[in-house]
């Protein structure tokens, strides 16, 4: 059995579960233990709201990931460890940390090689069968848990999350210094990229949405120009569309022969297309967003052109840790991200008020069960 | 004016000259002068006909290059240095050659980066408005020709393009020894893709064509395995249909995951679609071959696998020499792809006989002119 | 505890024990239990020395590690499995399979990186305070065990060990098809090292070494070229000298500006500085070989030439797997580098023939623990 | 002959020559013609100095670079271009440039390889034989150019020479966001590379140096973090006493193993020590300091710890642009840097300021002929 450091009288374990498609309800659960020595048990603080969640609570399944039981939603947490196992070293009961939600095995080549996202047997909160962190305790890894510095809130702790998958979309972008890049959508993932980006010293960012509101947000937040494509004509051919909506871009903002790096954080098709087509030759162009799972693509351009694409998912080594500097350092405000607050007991009505995704709502949080 | 150092007498210049679409004939042109003190003036001694040849041939265009003045044809010619300019070092008169057929301008940002086979100003052999190979006599600059040694002979020469192909596809696939590598298609780009990977280490080959007669000849030239797809069922879906075809071959060959590279060279719906979904997660699939402008393509499976995409086209440093080199060593063994051989007399017979497309044909040939 | 499947009968463990320095030992040693559900245990096959081994034996130290408590000494090693802790699923009982013998500890930063060979909690065979695989069993963990095919005999499983070095030194140099290679050593790692380079499509293989008969088989094994530098002149400046040995090598091979990558192997004062002389701009040196801690080093050649100098140590993701393939395709002759085979009970005569270093003897092997 | 459009009466072209060694004079010098259509001519409006410029002066010599025949000297320049060949396209009379001083072969395999600062055959302002630019004109390539905003004054455009170097500097080190950098020197290059990797979005930057000014001058700058090492103590050995310095940097600002990525901007002995064992296991330095040519070096520290060590020289492609758009963005101060300027009469005045070398005197630049 393992053994641990405790000082937290844990006696219940309140809990927003996901019981079947379209069904929710509060559970009290047992505290989880700790499943080897080198575990943390962490009381969690804050909890942001991500499409996936809604996504498995409106349709019960992404891609091979089906639920079949009963599942605790959540997965972008802080909190403050209150457990730890005898072989931790990295952290102690008290610490603040930011929560990474997916621990891989370890022992698969794609672990081994530092690919860790790409780990087909990963423990992902609230991605079935595993449970996630929307209760008052979360068990996990210590390596996967990064302490934060003590001018770091909760609520920024938690937004670490999203800030960790831009930084992963900047790394597989394989982002440099002074180079130009136009990211389409101007969501949370969208804008974070855009910070990623501008952090790392990029010459030029640009966003592309079909929101005025969201371009206008991501113009005070850190994109250098923004765009909004025209809509697409009646009986108009949807590629053309796409390869004038990119001539356009490119022309307006003085890209030449078009933009070092672009990072597709929609999933939309016509974003998919004007995104090859916006990339200079010899380009990279970056999926990360996710819609349709086939669409017509300019494959022809991408070979003529000698475009790199890659798809990047979840984050790898560095990220968190990254993320984590980029909240402390101030370099991404993720504070100015979050519109809408919840108690735990309200968890129901937060993940309504997602769903309905108004304008004005962004980024969404929870509070943790107290005491 | 270009001083110069020649031995040759040459008073005519008979060139196969396409006029205008589905029109060729012979002509006497002048005979082309050194336009710098690089370049060096080839009598070409063999000359491969490619697709794109007898493309502009039948439609007079590929993509915006386009037919409007008549141009000689021909770019895949070896021959001997008849003049060379006086600042020449690199080659004398009566050095034999394999001739790199596009010249960039060495001044734009892709040339200085090292990427000239993505310059826009390239004075490409045979493409619109800039004349080919099919003459008594070519003129380019010395560092786009390269000495062949004492025992490779000329048609080896002229293959030399293909196979610089070939090297380009495997160079942008950053190809690794001890890869397994599928390969789509098995004319002549595909076999010789084929061949390169073996050469370059790679771990298992396998080569997906819908000829068995193309397939067998892969098996017994450098494909250590052969893949045949079914045909599509009426009424399935075609790509439903492609990742059966993917998973067949991941099963048959022990890929597991799948394959460490893909080198897609048809430029065939089925086949995008197959290699895409054939690539083990964070593998590496590189679109060379060119079909239709755009397809339908798995881009959330390109997303969720981490996949990197990449197209090549043309060759870039390196790449001739490297061709060289595998030839020259037996590594790579052209001879066996040359099935038909013509007089210079008889190049119109040998475009008839590359458009016919018959399965026996393979790698049609041309001599130069004598004399 | 860990529950496991075993068809073994083992009431025995007989192992070689370094007790402190030049004193060694058999020993009865409790059979070794599986540490947890993911090891596995091995019935040592072969054992190969290596010079660590000695060096262990004769001065206790390598770098930061020292000997302070006996350890059962040997880390080249095959054998069979003869008990699978419960998760283990890559292996069964009656397996053949080559040991990797540094098992990391997947939870630092540069195990999750993919750059176990860093890791700082390695337990590696026979590096104190750890155990080797001198012994009649072994356990270790089942993702550091690679099961070799039929074909492949248990001397060639362990050679498997030193093959994995010389593949980690040509991935560290990122070798690439067609290059031109200089490499330092024609001991175990460097003919190997040369060998891996070969069939990794290597365009020229030439190896250094001050001894006439191993250069003689690094020319029969898989050296293009050979290379003998001459001794140092009285009273010459040995770093003037060790750049003409550079120069010399650079003629006499037709190498031009220098080697693409120049592999040390030797740790030899001379052979670095020549190394780094010997490599063309921007070409890449990778230091493998370890001899004395600081060395005179031509820095500003290094600076002006636009170097890349990497050091190789141990193995990492991908080696073994490589080492394995390179072995059974026969691309790697591991069996001719065999010179010398003893009996386990021979362990101590086998250990004094490697300290003698006659020139005829190359690879010595020991035959594990029967019954 | 060359044709151009001009609207500049050029009678003379007043220039500070180096006649030999120790030996400078001010001469009247033909107008330079335009060598090709893609030259233009520059009037000269500010450079600034360089060590190299005094070391020519003092020495005649770097490297291989001898002194044989009267060169001008500068290579630090802004100007007005006053003439442009027929075949320029990106400049037009009028225009204000800053100058890249070294123009390349663009046909050797370096050049089209993309690593033109490692051509043979390049241009090179003020290294012998070539003139430089402390003359009323200069001409060069076109491409070699680059437009200035009209917010940049000619002082700054003379200052993207230093800050091309430090660009150059941190990609040769392939620096990441977020990473941790030592930079050794606190002179020119070294807070310049300071400033550009904090540009970079660097984690944090520390500058080493043995001058308590220059150090306060860094941490005013862009460094983070300042370390001034202790002095050897009598009769320590060297080594050892680097190796501490090292660990007390470490310590200090809580590096743990070390540092990410080290740029060493000195040449001096115990920095280049220091360095190397300031690096983390697997961690980048960079070579850019030149100083003794052979150095006591911690090879097996290298090898061990699997650093990567690279040499950088001069700038490559895209280093002046990215240059140009780090000092009009205001991302790096280049203003600060200078502390005396000099009109163009006064120029040897110029140069024995620098060679003073005095504490205060950081930067010095020398205004162009007038009229």
């Amino acid at each position: 059995m393992a053994s641990a450091t405790t000082t937290d009288v844990a006696d219940r374990n309140p809990a927003f579960v996901l019981r079947a498609i379209r069904d929710v309800s509060f559970e009290d659960r047992p505290v989880p233990k700790l499943r080897d020595d080198y575990e943390v048990r962490v009381h969690v603080a804050q909890t942001g709201i991500c499409g996936s969640d809604v996504h498995y609570w409106q349709r019960g399944r992404i891609g091979d990931f089906i639920l079949t039981s009963p599942i605790i939603l959540g997965h972008e947490s802080s909190g403050t460890v209150v457990e730890a196992g005898s072989k931790v070293t990295n952290l102690k009961v008290g610490d603040r940390v930011a929560i990474e939600p997916g621990v891989p095995c370890r022992r698969c080549d794609y672990c081994r090689a530092g690919t860790y996202n790409l780990c087909n047997d990963t423990i992902f909160a609230a991605t079935p069968p595993w449970d996630g962190t929307l209760a008052k305790y979360y068990t996990v890894a210590s390596d996967y848990c990064y302490k934060i510095p003590d001018h770091m809130d909760m609520e920024e702790a938690a937004m670490v999350e999203p800030v960790s998958v831009a930084v992963q979309i900047c790394k597989v972008a394989d982002l440099r210094s002074n180079q130009t890049v136009v990211v389409f959508g101007a969501g949370p993932i969208g804008v974070l990229s855009q910070a990623v980006a501008r952090a790392s010293g990029a010459r030029k960012v640009i966003a592309v949405d079909i929101s005025k509101a969201r371009l206008d947000f991501a113009r005070s937040y850190a994109a250098d120009e923004t765009f909004l494509p025209p809509a697409l004509a009646q009986g108009a051919d949807p590629v053309v569309h796409s390869e004038k909506v990119a001539a356009m871009i490119k022309d307006q903002f003085g890209l030449g022969e078009g933009a070092d790096v672009v990072l597709e954080c929609t999933g939309a098709e016509p974003c998919i297309q004007a995104g090859v087509f916006v990339a200079r030759k010899g380009g990279t162009y970056v999926q990360a967003g996710m819609g349709k799972e086939n669409v017509t693509f300019p494959i022809t351009t991408a070979c003529i052109r000698a475009l790199t694409i890659k798809g990047s998912i979840r984050y790898s080594v560095g990220c968190y840790p990254t993320a984590v500097d980029l909240v402390a350092s101030g370099k991404v405000d993720v504070k100015r991200l979050i519109t809408n607050r919840f108690k735990f007991e309200e968890a129901e009505k937060a993940f309504e008020l997602v769903k309905a995704a108004q304008e004005g709502v962004f980024k969404v949080i929870i509070e943790g069960v107290q005491g």
